[in-house]
């Protein structure tokens, strides 16, 4: 129930212009030229080894699973992407946000697939997690990017070191 | 009860060579030349127009004081830092963290009142932030530092831009 959450509101134009989709379910964003649908989801139920199996292929270094599953509880936005191909589906994208709920959100963990890079699905999914913090008044919406995607996010409307401000990290002695 | 809800376990060696404290409290961390002493709280019950007096204090801009309290109920930890004087306290310092609980937590609204600044105190305060959440088994400590104070937690261990990791800012086009 409620696996495909809509990020859509009900008055979405596009998706509105759609055919009805089963219970639950959100219009595709975008159709593959394989013709496999692109679906995103702000479920939390995500199997934690298909999670791990998808940073594995970008090569992020594993994390303990129980903690992986805790930091997803207490995100206060998890935003997945996945390939609907038939019956089945793959999860082909993650982001998550922390926040106070209030004011500021930050953005970790964002990764697409590799066989699904460079086809703006990186950007759509941004795009998702964006357009949800808006919707929940956050104002603040930050990241820390690895130098290789500052370009990318600088596409996507972030800002580096605004006003001076500069992004640290607490390292021990 | 529970007001002055310790940041030290209770093998402090430093608290348990003082006397006894009433229920509650924390033995003093710092006594003023003044003879007042300073304590730290992670209690959440601030008075929030006291809040609203500090940051005025050091020039913020007002925020909705509704806001003010759900990003406090909502952050992982809140530090505030008071003076004691007999039976009176005030508060002179605060500060709070959002986190996923697992991995990351984001230091925010770091503020010592400046009648206090320039005594070491806004210091003790960011090493209470950093001993909790280090407790809490967070390993990624992240903050926004305006120029002024990047020097100030670069002295904490804070380290800007860490292997070319730039904080980002989402703004609207």
């Amino acid at each position: 129930m409620g696996f495909w959450k809509s990020l859509f509101t009900a008055s979405d134009a596009a998706a509105a212009s759609r055919p009805a989709q089963p219970e639950g379910q959100v219009a595709p964003v975008m159709t593959t030229t394989s013709g496999s649908r692109i679906f995103f989801s702000t479920d939390r139920e995500i199997d934690l080894y298909e999670l791990e199996e998808l940073c594995d292929a970008v090569g992020w270094s594993r994390r303990p699973l129980r903690k992986v599953k805790k930091a997803i509880q207490h995100s206060f936005l998890v935003v997945s992407m996945w390939e609907q191909r038939g019956a089945q589906r793959r999860l082909i994208g993650f982001s998550r946000a922390t926040s106070d709920h209030a004011f500021n959100a930050t953005i970790w963990d964002v990764v697409v697939h590799p066989d699904f890079q460079g086809k703006g699905l990186g950007k759509a999914l941004m795009k998702q997690v964006i357009k949800k913090l808006r919707s929940e008044d956050i104002s603040n919406i930050t990241l820390f990017a690895d130098p290789h995607v500052v370009e990318f996010y600088r596409h996507l409307g972030f800002m580096s070191d605004p006003e001076g401000i500069k992004g640290m990290f607490w390292y021990p002695d």
